[in-house]
């Protein structure tokens, strides 16, 4: 069972505020094996490994180590590149495993969501035909919490702790402002999946409180009933607080602001989104002649270390630690789930990267209101424990002083 | 000198996170003097007086009033609703002094932005010619920081330094992600006036640190230069981070981002603005081909209490108690304006109503470099104080628990 080698981690995806906290359980983990001589970095994951920028993770000062898990952003830096295929004749495979070779990696562990686990899927089921002994595990990040095969993604409590707040409030703000702007919307991140649109329930503390409404990725979007809804609320309450996932989409399932014929497509082929809130702005104006403001925090909500929850941050260190020793205890080609059991306890449990690879979690129906506006206590119940704590900033000036990992060149001897 | 009677005061304009410390400065002033009896609130600001829907501020509890003091919003709820004349004759006047006599309010206090203090010296204007006996007085309250008459407004701070660090947490995200999303936007509110876009330079630590370009409503903005700037940036360090005002103007003094023919208006005749960020992005997508993220705070800049600055707390609380002590002196038509000396140290002064009345404070030259696209040291010194110190708030499951007043009517004996 024994491999004796160098580890490389890599970060991808868009980051979360806790990716780092993960980077450093890799590191600090890593250090405890002395089958794990060199600790890598790869800078913007899979394209470092291709363009052989990587850096030395243990020839770092242990005071910059220790700030990974208070600073946001991808340390190593992140990508959106992708693997396309896992066989040994690929261009991309080759030259990845040309490099593991080069720099003995013998533990590769990418930190990521989705698209991630796929890329790091393909290098372990090329591992074989290349026939180079590696162990490969992902570590779940996203603050959109749409990971297959894991009960919670470490990142997501820190957004949704984040934009509670937000909601809370603006809110407030919001309500001073019933007579001249009662509308306001704010816009989260998740394409498809509604779980920071749902978070955002949690700023609710009474009767009549913000969010009033929430539109889920999960929930057909139907303009009538929405606008009915919103009429409803503003005549009780006086004014209206809407949640929004980028995604919203009708009932064949089409996005509702994306005009037709005219799609705009991210690297991966996914259609770019984020103009909902000027969608259901116009459409309430239009059709209610209120005035909306809307609110989007876009890559703020996946960065605001200053509020992140510590718990999130606890979460996502045991992530990395996980899936260093599983890959010592011999295990490759998995990555540590969370599991949430009965009463709201929490397990770890290893999952194939087969199973996450490309899939999308979506909220159950169990945590949305029959009418498709509001979130059940039972989602209240699941996602509370992981928005606990406060983290403490080290601060200069007034503002929060966060950590930069120095560029020091893997050497390879 | 000694007028006895009752305070009304109201809040007016878009809320900071520190109109409700002025709201306390007033109150906890207020108590101290025999000469006032009853303190009123009224709900909405003028509006509520129209409408005789005032509330008592001494029947609150000292732990409500206390909350005061790191609540967002305003807690008396404020309004767009401007008077038009000080005329004896217009029916709002005539409705103002019938409330005001039928409640005895021989002090009122208006907390509130350029149109505010329009209205308040309007109400001032009039109490000669209606033969009642009162005084005036105007609080300095703008996260724009744009009112005439005072170096520094109360509000201004907290949103500085919240939006320096989205800023900096952003740009480390940002930064990740050069390879494949390089560009961000991030808008911040001030119509004509960059004071917070400016502020956002404190997030600068050095050299290649976002912000890299900073859009000024006092600058001129021109397509081609801008573009060749972000151009610039890009090909030096990889990626940009864009601060924009919500008011960018051509040379002509047109807001460029408004369709000719075209314009949107708010209730006071503004032009409606807030597209300024898809229309950067538009702009760089289509000329750079580069992936461009655009942030919005909105509202949530002007309510972020949980990131507030202590030190503006402190001028929000001292703007509200000055403007009580003072009419108590016997001013009447004066707003407290803090002043900047040499070495940045600040000193109270009062200015007239007439003086702030409508008028717009713009980013002067000194504080804005040759090239119009970031800050000078001036700036940035003249700014950092009012960022300094953090609050600390209640928490209650993992989030902030903010005040509200009491419904509790005034009763006219």
């Amino acid at each position: 069972m024994s491999l004796k080698g160098n580890l490389l981690v890599g970060q991808a995806g868009g980051p979360s505020s806790v990716i780092n906290s993960s980077l450093y359980g890799v590191i600090e983990e890593a250090k405890k094996y002395d089958q794990i001589t060199g600790i890598f970095g790869t800078i913007h994951g899979i394209e470092g490994i291709l363009e052989e920028d990587l850096i030395d993770l243990k020839a770092q000062s242990q005071e910059d180590i220790e700030g990974l898990k208070r600073t946001p952003g991808a340390a190593l830096r992140a990508c959106r590149y992708m693997l396309k295929s896992s066989e040994p004749d690929d261009d991309d495979i080759m030259r990845v495993y040309e490099v593991f070779r080069k720099y003995n990696i013998r533990y590769f562990i990418y930190n990521g969501g989705n698209d991630s686990m796929d890329t790091a899927n393909k290098i372990y089921k090329a591992a074989e035909l290349m026939e180079y002994d590696i162990r490969v595990m992902g570590v779940p990040k996203t603050v959109d919490n749409d990971l297959e095969g894991t009960d919670y993604c470490p990142g997501n409590g820190s957004s949704a702790k984040y934009l509670a707040t937000l909601v809370r409030e603006s809110a407030l703000h919001n309500e001073s402002m019933y007579t001249s702007e009662p509308i306001t919307v704010l816009v989260t991140v998740g394409r498809n999946a509604g779980w920071l649109p749902a978070a955002c329930a949690l700023a609710n503390n009474g009767k009549d409180e913000a969010p009033h409404i929430i539109c889920f990725p999960e929930v057909p979007f139907d303009k009538d009933s929405f606008v009915n809804k919103v009429k409803k609320v503003y005549d009780t309450v006086g004014g209206v607080f809407i949640i929004t996932g980028e995604g919203l989409t009708d009932k064949h399932g089409s996005y509702v602001m994306v005009k037709s014929g005219d799609v705009a497509t991210d690297p991966f082929g996914h259609p770019e989104l984020g103009a909902v809130g000027d969608y259901l702005k116009n459409l309430l104006e239009e059709r209610l002649k209120l005035k909306t403001r809307v609110i989007v925090p876009d890559i703020s909500q996946q960065a605001a270390m200053h509020w992140a929850s510590a718990t999130d941050i606890e979460y996502g260190e045991l992530a990395g630690r996980t899936a260093v020793s599983a890959a010592i205890e011999g295990f490759s080609g998995f990555m540590p789930s969370i599991r949430v059991g009965k009463d709201n306890t929490t397990y770890n449990e290893l999952v194939e990267l087969e199973t996450v690879a490309n899939a999308e979690r979506r909220v159950p129906d169990s945590y949305i209101n029959r009418e498709g506006t509001f979130v059940t206590d039972d989602f209240i119940n699941y996602i509370a424990p992981f928005i606990q704590g406060d983290v403490k900033l080290p601060m200069e000036n007034g503002l929060p002083v966060y950590t930069r990992l120095k560029r020091i060149p893997v050497v390879c001897k």
